[in-house]
């Protein structure tokens, strides 16, 4: 299995990535991402009970069928709490995707990042969709993979390739981070592409488990998104035999989860104003739910990551955050262990002795960037 | 009902506070409350897991009996995940005290404040004691507030005075904050006093009603603390006749409301680093715990706390933090409003238009300067 921090797009995808106009200055701002074949699709979106409009509308198409041939971007607006009109705009957009390529309605995926409550220029975007659909291509992924960008400090890609038999099976990863972000920017969007054959059920498995432990064991502010989506698509291409269970689906879960873990861990290292970037290892918990929650919950405290900041090696942080996330741990059983602050990756050991499960959540620092970002915008 | 931001002791308590040495620099560190007769005692801890050692000695004292007539406090020291040791030590704190106030053991409460995970320094409490004791007065009360601040701006205190028939009745409170403190000294501690008769069973239902409301209505950054303790003495000295229900009661309860919101308000307006005081109104819940989980989500968001300090009107910050509560509410229905933010004291409505509750939280900003109050120390 080897892993490529760029983007090589699998067997039957091609991408594209143009300027419509949303973002100022002719930046990049409209992606597509394109399968030759109809491809099986999984997806999972943010559990904040604010969805985005693409959100809205992706689940009514994935509720219909799970057959997509591709995903269209634009950046520099969230179509967020912009109502039934956000929601028929983020419709129109897919719809004119779909005819652009010549396929049927619904079978387009749509996804915004940006400014939260503000109306999606839907037609800069439908003037722009010849062009998009005109310069597909392997190498269009250079350019999608910038225009899904708000202001993210660096694109995210990762490319995994594994065999099956005789067969090169390819994972690309694309991914937008909540790093680096101007206000109402924070929303993560991960698109990632195989040419793996693979049954619907083992796809949605795969992406349930690699998600549980890789994008939902980081965070950055603690803010949940009302855009977060991650959409996986699998053509067949690459002609090996069907994945579904044994040791071919192992092998794809393990390179799905080097690409989740890998993007996951990209985003952290992007966070907003991060000078660190710290691995939080909770073990001896009774379940993978309660060491995440343990861990999450010092990830999550502004003392905490102040702490990690400025280097201080206050054990007593750990303790208290540990404390207040209402799981029972006992004080006589507890072992914290802090590496050297000094350097940049940082890793946090919490031991609380009660069963066998163990949980890994990663996350940035809080400094006065973080601050400055977020207050001096608009 | 008159309502005064300074502490003026009720009929039959005093206090002093003095210099022990657990602070450098002969600062104030030790303080005692002193009823002259047995108080009926109600009392709210933190709801933290990891609990200071004085929590478990008080917890065990008033399982035994519900009358006390102290409340002993040092500063400088939280006495916490300080194991057997430290609740050995506490135990000392409060004996040692009341072997010097002629009190049979158990009668008095203990509480602690400062670094999570040092030794407390006992030997230097007991050595102090008979000075506490001695130095006992109504005047007393200056010192004593402020000889359990840790590094509080300003010390917290309010009186409020109300009659019952033509009995003049007095509550006070003193409280310190989660305010302008170093690292690991994120602990709240509020002690109220009231010369009025009142019933055990009175006495217990006001407090837990006026603390939800108040104590647990307010966040400076999120972060439970270990030590978080609010004492509320009742020791009949006015002299009115006995509250327990009806019009007295109401009285009571307004009264008790006012201090501990006030005491409350003047914590998160002393929070750490704090540059503006937010007051956040939840309207159209379906019931109070639900609208304060709306407020508590939106106060302890990161993006809200820095677009306050940013004065930037961001709404949408606003939506996603109470989409992310999990609290199931509808994007059309929502309104929000913000007061200018150009002043220090800020205002947000949100109205989720689903039923008839309400609830108010307080909150402060997030500026470089916590970043820096809290990275910096050791």
């Amino acid at each position: 299995m080897k892993v490529y921090k760029k983007a090589i797009l699998p067997k039957g995808f091609k991408a594209s990535g143009v300027a419509c106009g949303i973002k100022k200055g002719r930046k990049l701002d409209l992606a597509l991402f394109y399968s030759e074949l109809p491809a099986k699709t999984a997806a999972k979106f943010t559990t904040n009970k604010i969805e985005a409009a693409h959100i809205k509308v992706d689940k009514r198409y994935l509720k219909h069928s799970k057959l997509f041939q591709a995903i269209a971007v634009n950046s520099g607006n969230a179509n967020c709490f912009t109502g039934s009109k956000g929601e028929q705009v983020a419709g129109e957009f897919s719809k004119s995707v779909a005819r652009a390529l010549q396929l049927n309605k619904n079978k387009v995926l749509v996804a915004s990042t940006g400014i939260i409550g503000k109306p999606l220029a839907i037609d800069k975007i439908k003037k722009s969709v010849p062009e998009l659909v005109s310069k597909l291509s392997g190498k269009g992924v250079e350019k999608a993979k910038n225009a899904i960008l708000t202001t993210d400090s660096f694109a995210k890609t990762v490319t995994v390739k594994f065999n099956i038999g005789n067969q090169a099976i390819t994972l690309c990863g694309v991914a937008k981070g909540a790093g680096m972000i101007a206000p109402d920017m924070a929303t993560m969007l991960s698109f990632i592409f195989t040419d793996a054959n693979i049954t619907q059920g083992a796809l949605n498995k795969a992406l349930g488990i690699c998600v549980k432990q890789s994008f939902n064991c980081i965070t950055v502010d603690g803010c949940m998104s009302t855009n977060d989506s991650v959409i996986l698509l699998a053509n067949g291409a690459s002609g090996s035999k069907l994945i579904n269970s044994g040791k071919s689906y192992d092998l794809f879960l393990e390179a799905l989860n080097k690409v989740s873990l890998e993007l996951a861990k990209m985003i952290v290292k992007d966070g907003e104003g991060a000078s660190k970037f710290i691995e939080i290892n909770v073990k001896g918990a009774n379940n993978f739910a309660q060491a995440k929650r343990l861990g999450l919950n010092i990830a999550n405290s502004n003392l905490f990551k102040t702490a990690m900041f400025g280097e201080n090696p206050n054990f007593g942080r750990i303790i208290a955050a540990a404390g207040a996330s209402g799981i029972g741990i006992k004080e006589k059983n507890i072992r914290v262990k802090l590496s050297s602050l000094k350097k940049k990756d940082i890793s946090v050991l919490l031991d609380i002795k009660q069963g066998k499960s163990s949980a890994t959540v990663f996350t940035s620092d809080l400094t006065p960037k973080y601050i400055k970002i977020n207050a001096e915008y608009n």
